[in-house]
């Protein structure tokens, strides 16, 4: 049987997994990405996971290939370009240190593309052709499925959807912009969100007690949950940006559901609505009835580990051709 | 030697053509749409035409299909649905009627969508697997190529980038929104925007002359050619959303390109400066390098006409297989 290395690589943790070509999740590891002072030490720390959970397998598995998602991965060059959070990373040359160390193919994917790709092979949008996948978490990610095939673009950085503008001259992005997306619709939007409405209300929150660098989002759905006003209308503008722009991509590419997925989207039930009064508002008419925004059904990060264990299989369908 | 019968159903004009398999444009000829009091009018005018273009075809040449771009093409139900400007031809079942009459397969597409595929095969865009195709014409239409397919959605109506919203809030779209781009970006769109800037505005200007009813895109040209204030900003502010509004794309599909083609954009020299670099503004950082605006290298309506053309070859192809 054919077994695949899945990496996923995030700002906090690196997630790995052996994932056979029946896409069953053989064994999972973790580790932090950040702290180890130089690349070649993260890469020692991952390759020794590799090896722990490749010691475990039966004789009749064999690793055919390692599959990569990462964020801001260029699939020409095979490298990270400009990622933030895991700027160490950039421009090296990751996979043919993986492919040197272990001997077999590596390729690399966006995180986000690698999570729609995977939502498609175990998730909710199993059969589906065309469909978007969004992660919601401390950013927002984004893969997007045209016709059976992930959106990839020139250099495979297609589908940033965090970085649409959402609101002229707006909030300052860590991307250099004003008003992305992203700096509305996240963990860290809610948060910004929320001392904007204290500043601009004068209604009591639990909230109030709470320094920026301290509060979490956690803290808000926490107070949410009990009715605190502040939380609440955080949560409905969130959710009511977030439609207006989902409105966007159905306009664009009348897909047959958009998937939620990520630390936020677990807290749907609070801003759910507002997206969906949000796309129908700015919504071509015509696309009204079509609009069909999900919760994913698979654990945050599975999808982009069974999106990367593809790429290995897939890459291997194409080379047998 | 194979043909199709392209016939490019416009709000305006039917445009229809005699396409060799090669793509070499046999014939061509053109009716009024509107104004036949009955669909079955309308059609047997469009049968005759066929006929008369068929009637001058060598022995050797054999009419395959029929391929159809219009408006609000809904590819499953193979009927055109919600169209304003062609509305008496709402949920008419056209192409069975085109099947009775001439006894091949006729094939329905939307003619953003139509255009896109034949830049791909006759125009600028020949080799490229990821570039969009925007018609800046009374409207604004689109069609977007993701490796290699066109994304045409789960009804064929993806791609309609002109319902996109531009400013919330904004100009009233005759789609029932407010704020979609095409009220800004189109020859309408650019009108209603010399009238807001003689408001805001006292500068002199020959428009100020035209009541809105009569000022054309062509009078705006040839007012902005000599000078005229009013006329150039007008070109400027167009050109301008419009950039920012393609920054979106960028980062949603990071195209190799992105086309103009239709009437506006044979005065791009006047706009496309500004829609450049209302682009580079809005754009993830990372994509700045990669914004490549260009103009269609062909004819307008010629490239719908390709487009429609394909779906008769590429249909036959998938019938073989």
């Amino acid at each position: 049987m054919k077994v695949a290395v899945s990496i996923d690589i995030g700002g906090t943790n690196t997630k790995l997994a052996l994932v056979d070509q029946n896409y069953q999740l053989l064994r999972r590891s973790q580790l932090p990405t950040l702290g180890y002072g130089s690349v070649s030490s993260y890469l020692n720390t991952v390759f020794n996971h590799i090896r722990k959970l490749a010691s475990g397998l039966d004789r009749n598995y064999e690793i055919e290939g390692i599959g990569i998602g990462t964020p801001c991965a260029n699939t020409r060059t095979k490298m990270i370009e400009g990622a933030a959070n895991i700027s160490f990373l950039n421009d090296q040359p990751i996979t043919t240190l993986f492919e040197s160390e272990f001997g077999v193919p590596t390729q690399l994917i966006n995180d986000g593309n690698a999570a729609a790709l995977g939502e498609g092979i175990k998730g909710a949008a199993q059969g589906m052709s065309n469909y978007i996948l969004i992660t919601l978490g401390t950013g927002l990610g984004c893969g997007i499925v045209v016709e059976g095939k992930v959106a990839q673009g020139v250099r495979g950085m297609a589908g940033e959807f965090g970085h649409v503008i959402a609101q002229k001259g707006g909030r300052q992005c860590a991307c250099g912009a004003k008003g992305c997306l992203e700096t509305y619709t996240s963990a860290s939007g809610l948060k910004r969100t929320v001392f904007e409405l204290m500043a601009d209300l004068d209604q009591e929150s639990i909230l109030r007690s709470i320094s920026f660098e301290q509060m979490s989002a956690k803290q808000i759905y926490e107070a949410a949950l009990k009715g605190d006003p502040i939380a609440l209308k955080a949560f409905d503008f969130t959710g009511m940006i977030l439609g207006e722009k989902l409105a966007d991509l159905v306009t664009l590419f009348e897909p047959q559901a958009i998937f939620l997925t990520g630390g936020l989207a677990s807290a749907a039930d609070l801003f759910l609505e507002a997206t969906i009064a949000g796309a129908r508002k700015n919504v071509l008419p015509i696309y009204r009835s079509t609009i069909h925004i999900l919760i994913s059904s698979l654990a945050v990060n599975e999808a982009a580990l069974y999106g990367a264990a593809s790429l290995v299989f897939e890459h291997q369908k194409q080379v047998v051709l």
